[in-house]
This record gives structure tokens, C-alpha cells and sequence, in this order.
């Protein structure tokens, strides 16, 4: 990570990411990738903990020392141009497999990378995540009959998992994560399918259909051997997500109502709420937790974080992630941010007497990629 | 702790503990006893915080070094057998004095140990804690007519107090803390107790049964001169209660309808919520947080977590417990733990100038047994 | 701060404090002022987080040692007196600028100082914070027709804003930061006014006038070129607050509303919800948050939680404060607490490679004066 970007970090299984534009972005566009905020920021975002790690992972990659200005780095990936950057940043990102959300098709106004030239850079295998949502809005706009919705998802949902590993909710984003267990009723469905079609609003915000979609998504993951795993956005995100509402905790009658079909369940990102992920994580089989777009924001603070998601979550129940979206600069950072936080944490607890190197390195091998070649059956 | 067992810890008044089982406990059941979950682990449970906290401080215990592996722990339990590992386990933890909530009878299928039997293993005086719930779940097994339910309830309980120390109530589990202050009138509970006596369920959950349970606790707590405390289940558990419901703050509005009783309340475990725990504490004077469960699962994060209690808790309104039950290991493992974390926070303290080491020692002796002595006119 | 009294802190602009009083307190008045609760405390409120930090910074003023005892400390404040004591205290703890909620009027039964006594003893421009709850009630008390309850609140608060920097809402104490986020219809308002005006109460807590009186400082406030900060109590307080209804996440509806008006809202204090307040801070450009009562308060602490506030919240938009009140120790330990804690994090996060000298004073400048200097538009 020292020299000019040469040096490549250690495999991660990167099991929640997104793609990267390729596009000569001004420092404004560059800055609102920074940050969770679709407004335009009132104080520069490289002021922040996330520019923090941006400026101490990045720079070497291009060249530059750990550390250099913001200034310097911008004016930097600009003459290299976004391509040559790209590359380079993927590369040192050294990210050995992406599970990739397909749901988010462009950033800052440029349209996001396709999965087999993503794959190219990355030098890695890409599999798609497909997220719900989009299934059922686009099959809204294609109009069935409202007494068709159900059986019309069934088979949209059936096509998109064809090639997939996972599936995706943001549920927290369109409700709140705070639902009834049930599967709606069909009359309950046909009637909000009917307002749905009706409408044709940008996004699926109906409770009535937001749950039934869940339900339809479990039982198709359920069919497959082994069952496929639901990813759900939880903790902080977006300014349309409102922020106690996407506690993981909150969804704990639905965990309970899922628990029969064996679905696996992971909880994304989950801050500020990753000790109660955590617990969901220890006492419930078949739920696991994420340290995605968490241990990236959160910069000089990481090693503390994911100590307090291993606080209750058992070693074996938690994921890496980049959750990378737009700029290459996150996947990099996210996976030496990872990195960096396990190695830390580990030497600090082998310093304070807590565990041994060798319990130290089974930690770090589980979290970057054991458990997620298990849990998603990679090779 | 380092030469095989022949350490024993500082003392500790264990203020909310159980008992233990003195079996050949497979591994697998053994594993079953280190987490909060009763469904079969899909992680090994040892590869978690509360695993690198038994074999951190049980190990030298049974004669083997710090950190052995898991196997040869319990290769180790096995050839001394489950009566000798026991008595070195509870020996080693320091124990001064035990109060058992003896609300669970079993673990793992084995019959939890008789409090005198304990009692000689643990070379400490052992006092009970009626826990409420099983009070009015046996009374139901006894079938009174429901309008005698409030005088019966006040009856068997004013006997089970006559040599109890504490009462706690379970009402996390049951239904959440968020209950309304009041007590339920007599015609509610009347109607309340005719459908509990009839359905006959093996576990109390009616809401108005539930509070009118606390409020003859409370009075018959607050008729005691000094009156006796009620600990409050808070914070996390096993899986049939809904962690968000367990925020010690929700009990803010029945702490407020307690206080003019002078009845001591006491909230235990409180995590990931300990910080809520500390403000309660605080600004209560008849409230106080225990470190319970949580020194022990949180492993190598206990100084920490026993930092941010302590942000907002008065030093004389925190108590320490292990929290125990089934494994001795836990009892030895949770003293461990509280022993090292207030000796690890209080050295940081100093050596940042933040305390002297008179303050260190004097915080380390209220949690460790000052404070409980007080709240229960121990000798 | 460490040779009697003679060292000054670094500047801070105190954009939330209070007024002190002049008096000789009793041990047990000083000691009443050391916890948030309004109750005759059980467990020496100097036992606690807070009470290391006034030992720690607090005698050097009086010409101690750091760390003198209770009983020492107390004892040489009396024989300097009341007024020499603050003079020193309030010298040593180098405000630059301080903003002063004038909705509390005394302390422990003593009067607090007027504004401009309480700016000679400080050395100090003082500017005035109009609590928004003590306007409508002042105003109430000079019974107005319900009709015109509206048009006379307008009136008041426009009058009570011409010299005043920023308003408060002390919300969170009233009713819990969970309000709809609507503007109160016309009817609505005269309705509840008429209640109450005839009920008089002391503090007002009906929710439709608590609305009306937000949305017309919003309008007041967006008036004004630059418009006026809206400053919120969140997070703990005094126990009249339940402590979950102040977790400024409940607010996110009212921010949302707010957005268009371009007022500034100030998230107060936030512990322990500090890392919500974080969020809200990096994703609406109109939220900031602050270190407020929560620095002073967890003592050795102060460092972690800062670090914690910081996980989110762009560097550009987190405020200081001491939240003093009454004793001058709240103002010189918590100036000393925030500048410590500042130097403390950004020398770990040097030490461990996050960041650079250059990066680490930059935060500390911005949090100390430019944020505040550039939300209040001071010289």
C-alpha cells in the first residue's frame, strides 16, 4: 500500500458492492461520492472520517504519498485519466471475488460500469445481487393485472435469480424495516396491486407490497438447494431512509417467521446498530451480519467498530464488504479499511493478553473469506 | 490465574448469578451453554468473544495454560471429570457471597445444582432471588378462582420472599418493557387471571397480569424495612425476546410510578444499552445497572463496554455479576472479567490522567462489592 | 493547567452554556449541581465521570494539585470565595464567545448572573439563545385571547430574537422529539390555546403548541439574512426527559420539513445518540451536531465518544460547548474536556497512520471556533 501502487492487499470476498463510473468527474461530482447525502454538501466531505481513509489508502495506488491533499489527489487521478485510475485502484483493492447489487445503475449523472468489464478491472469473478424492488418496479411498468401481480413476480423473480447468489431488500429505505411477520393475504395483495399499477409511482413504498415481495423472495430462495441468502439494508444510508426506523432489531418478527424456511438472512452495514446485529447474529441460526459501508465511513475509527460488532456476533456469522458504489476509491479504501481494522483489532487483543496469533488469523481468514464462500457456496 | 487453578480471584459479591450442572456434558451441549441461543449453533460458538473469555480463564484452572484450544479444554473437563472441574472452576472465581435467581431449574437437559450444594462448591454463602414470573406460573398450576388471583399472588409471594434477598422479574421476555405505569384495576385483572387460569399457558405474557404482578412486588418490597430490591431482566437474552423492546429506557415511565415507594430497582445486564442504563442510574435515586452478562459475552471488549456504563452511572450505583448458569466456567469467566476490566480501565485512567490510583482502587472496591453490600445489607 | 490558576486554555467559541451563580454553596448544593438529576443524590455525585473531570481540571484554578479530593477541593474554593473562584475558573477557561440559553433563571435556589456580569468575569463577548417554550409561556401568563395567540407569538418571539444569535427547543423535555412534522392547522392552535390559557400550567407541553411555536421560530428565523440556527435539546437531560423520545433520529421528519427554509437546526448534546446525530449531520446540510453536556459528563471518556461523533458527522459541522450551569467548573472542565479530547483523538489517529499533523490541527480549529464563528456569523 506504500509504493506507487505496486503493492496488492491480501483476498477479500467483497459479498456487497456496486459498480464504478469511468468518467472525468469534477471535484464537486467527486466530493458528493463522499458521502451518504444526495445534496449538495455544505462542508467538504474529504473533511470527514471517510476522506480520512480516502487519503490514506488512495494515493499510493496513483503514486502519491499516503496522505496527500485532496487537491493533489484529484489533480493526480485527473491526469491519469479514470480509466488508467480505475484500474489501478481495483487492482490494489485485490478483492478475490464482488457479489454486485445491480439495483443502482448510475452515479453522480454517469452511468455505472457493466459487470464483465468491472470483472476485467477488478480481476476478479463478478455475481450479481438482484434487488427486489427494481424486480417488482419494473414489472410495474410493464402493467399486468392486478390479479396476475402475484404470479407475474413469482416469475420475474424466478428469471432474475437464475444467475444470482443473492437477493437484495431495501425495505429499510422504502418503509422501514419495522413490519408486520405475515405474508399479506391475496385479496390484501390484488387491491395494493391495483393502487400500484394505478399510480405507477417511481418507487414500491406499499407496505401491502413491499412484504409480499419479501414473502415471494423467501420462498423462491427457499426452493433452491442450498437456499439462497436475502441481503437486507439496515443502519444508515441515504437521507430517505429514517434512520431508527432501518434498526436491525426491528426486524426481528420477520427473522422469527423466516427461521423454518432455513433462508439465511444478512444484516448489511447495520450501523449504528451493529451490537444489535450482533445479537440477532449469535441467536438466531440463520442470520448474519455485515461490516459493508460501516467500516469504510467510519475511517480512523474502524478497529473499534467491528470490535463492537464482534462483541456477541459469533466469528463465523460476519461478512466483509466494500459496499463500493461509484467511486473505485471505495472498493480500495473499503478493503484496507477491512483489512486494517482486523489486523489491528487482533494485534491489540493478542497485546492485551485476549486470544493467541493463531486465533488472531482465524478471525481475519473467517471475516475476509471463509465465511462468505460458505455462506454463498463459492468455490 | 496462571499455575494451574491455585489462583484465586479477588472477592466478589455476585449479585445476580445461577446455578450449575455437574454433568458429562458432551461437547456439543457444553458448546449449546456458550451462547444466549437455544437452536443448534451453525458457527462454533467457541470462535466468539465469550469463547476467547473460557479459554483466556478457565484453562489454568484445570491445570492446562491460557488459551488452550477448545478441545483440549474439554478433553481436559473430561478425564477430571465434571464434580472436580467444578468445584476448581467456582474455587478459582473468588466468589464472596451469591445471590441466585432461581427461576431456571436446568441446562443443557441436566438439573441445575441444589443452592447448598453450590453453596459448599463456591465456599460462599448463597441467597435467593424469587424470580416473579415463576411465582405466578405456579400459583396458575394451583388453579384459583380468578377473583381470588390478587390476594392468592400477594400470598405465595410474601412467602417466597420470607428468605429471598431480591425479586426479579422477567418482564423483558414476556412482553417488552414498554408497558403503561399504572396498576391495573381489579376488575382488569380479574378478567385477566379468568383467561390465564383457563388457557393455562406455560408461560405468563398477559400484559395485565404481567404489571399487577410488579406492583404486588413492589408493595410487598416496599413493606420491608430496608425495603428489597427488584432486578429487571434488560438488554439482550436468548431469542424469544425482542431487543429493542428490552431498552431499559422504556421502563422510564413505571421507574417514575416506583420512585415515591423508595423500592431499589436494578438493571441488569443492559447491553447493547448500558449507556440508557447509566443515565437511569444517574438520575434516579432508587435505580442502579449491573455489568451481568455482558462482561463476559463481550470477551475482549469488557474494558470498554465497562467504560461507557460508567460514562453517565454514579461509581456507587453500579453493580458487578457473573450471571452464570449451567457452566462454572461462566461463574469463574465472568469474574475474571469484571476483575480485569475495572483493573485494565481504572490503569488507563491513571496512566492518561484522568484519576489517581486511590480513585481506581476505590471504584474497583464499590463495584466489586461496596455497592451491593449496601443495596443488600449484606454483613 | 497545572501551575494555580495561571494557565489559560485555548480559545473555544461556547455556542451552549449557561449562567453561573455567586454563592456560597453548601457542599451538598455544590455536589446537587455535579448530576443532571433534580433528586437528592444516593451515591456522591463527585464518584463519578464528571467528578474525576472537575478534579482533574478544576484545582489548578484555585491553586491545587490535579486531583485533590472532594473535601479539599470544596473546602479551598470557600476560602477564596465564591466570587474569586469563578473569577479564576471562568479566566482559566479561555472562552472566546459565549452563547448563553437565558431559559434558566437560577441554580441550586441562587440566581444566576446576568449576561453581562457573567462577560467581565469571563473576559468574554456573551450573546443571547432565546428558549423558545419560556417565550410562550411568558406569554401565556399575560393572557391573550386564544384567537390571537398566533399573531401575539409572532410578536413576543420577534421581539425576543432582535439581539439574540439563535433560538432553543427544549422539546425533547415537553413532549419527546416524536412530533408530526406539520405545521398545526389555524383551528387547531386556537384550540389548544384556549386550554392552555385557562389551565396556566407552568411549562408548556401541549403538542400542537409546541408545533406552532417550532414552525414560527422556522419562520422568524428563515427571515433573518443569514437565517438564525434553531438549536434542539437531544439526547439526556435532567429526568424529567424520557430518554428514548430524545433520540434525535425521531426528528428526521421535522428535519426533512425544515430542509426548504434553509434554517440551520443545532442537535444539542445527542448522548447517547450522539452517533444518530452524526448521521442526520452528514446527510442534511441544514443539521449540525454537538459535543455539548456529553464531554463534561463521561470524564475519562471523552476521547472515545468524541471519536464516536466523528464516525459520521463531517468535521465541518459538529460544534463545542461546555453546557456550563451554575458552578463555573462546568465551564473551565468542560472547555478543558473538549480541548483534551480533541488533542487526545487526533494524536491516536497520528499515531496510527489515519492522519496527518496538519489534518488533525484543521479539526481541531473547525470544531474549537470556524464552525461556530461561521454558523453564528460572529466576528
Amino acid at each position: 500500500m506504500t509504493s506507487g501502487g505496486t503493492d496488492v492487499l491480501p483476498p477479500l470476498i467483497d459479498h456487497h458492492t456496486h459498480s464504478v463510473v469511468i468518467a472525468d468527474l469534477t471535484p464537486d461530482a467527486f466530493r458528493s461520492l463522499l458521502t451518504e447525502s444526495d445534496r449538495a454538501p455544505v462542508a467538504d466531505p474529504f473533511d470527514s472520517a471517510l476522506g480520512l481513509a480516502v487519503r490514506r489508502w488512495c494515493p499510493p495506488a496513483l503514486g502519491l504519498s499516503e496522505h496527500a491533499t485532496a487537491d493533489a489527489y484529484l489533480s493526480r487521478r485527473r491526469a491519469l485519466g479514470p480509466a488508467e485510475a480505475t484500474k489501478r485502484l481495483l487492482g490494489a483493492a485485490g478483492l478475490s471475488t464482488l457479489l454486485v447489487d445491480t439495483g443502482l445503475v448510475a452515479a453522480a449523472g454517469h452511468p455505472l460500469l457493466p459487470l464483465p468489464e468491472l470483472s476485467a478491472l477488478a480481476g476478479a469473478p463478478v455475481h450479481q445481487v438482484v434487488r427486489l424492488e427494481s424486480v417488482a418496479e419494473r414489472l410495474a411498468a410493464r402493467a399486468p393485472a392486478a390479479a396476475d401481480w402475484s404470479a407475474a413476480l413469482t416469475e420475474a423473480l424466478t428469471a432474475e435469480l437464475a444467475g444470482a447468489l443473492a437477493v437484495k431488500s431495501v425495505l429499510a429505505y422504502r418503509h422501514g424495516l419495522d413490519i408486520p411477520a405475515e405474508r399479506p393475504s391475496p385479496a390484501e395483495v390484488i387491491e395494493a396491486a391495483g393502487r400500484f399499477l394505478v399510480d405507477q409511482p417511481a418507487r414500491l413504498t406499499d407496505q401491502v407490497l413491499l412484504r409480499q415481495l419479501l414473502w415471494t423472495a423467501v420462498d423462491l430462495c427457499a426452493e433452491r438447494r442450498p437456499a439462497l441468502p436475502i441481503q437486507f439494508h439496515t443502519g444508515f444510508g441515504d437521507p430517505d431512509l429514517t434512520l431508527h426506523r432501518a434498526d436491525p432489531a426491528l426486524l426481528t418478527p420477520f427473522i422469527r417467521a423466516v427461521e423454518p424456511t432455513g433462508v439465511p438472512l444478512v444484516l448489511l452495514h447495520c450501523y449504528p446498530y451493529h451490537r444489535q446485529a450482533g445479537y440477532l447474529a449469535q441467536v438466531f441460526p440463520h442470520v448474519y451480519a455485515d461490516t459493508g459501508l460501516t467500516l469504510n465511513h467510519v475511517g480512523p475509527r474502524a478497529t473499534t467498530v467491528l470490535g463492537e460488532l464482534l462483541e456477541l456476533a459469533p466469528f463465523g456469522k460476519v461478512l466483509a464488504s466494500t459496499d463500493g458504489y461509484g467511486l473505485p476509491e471505495l472498493h480500495l479504501a473499503g478493503a484496507a479499511q477491512f483489512h486494517h481494522a482486523v489486523a489491528d483489532l487482533t494485534w491489540q487483543w493478542r497485546r492485551a493478553g485476549a486470544c493467541t496469533a493463531v486465533d488472531g488469523e482465524r478471525l481475519a481468514l473467517l471475516l475476509a473469506e471463509e465465511n462468505a464462500r460458505e455462506l454463498y457456496h463459492l468455490p
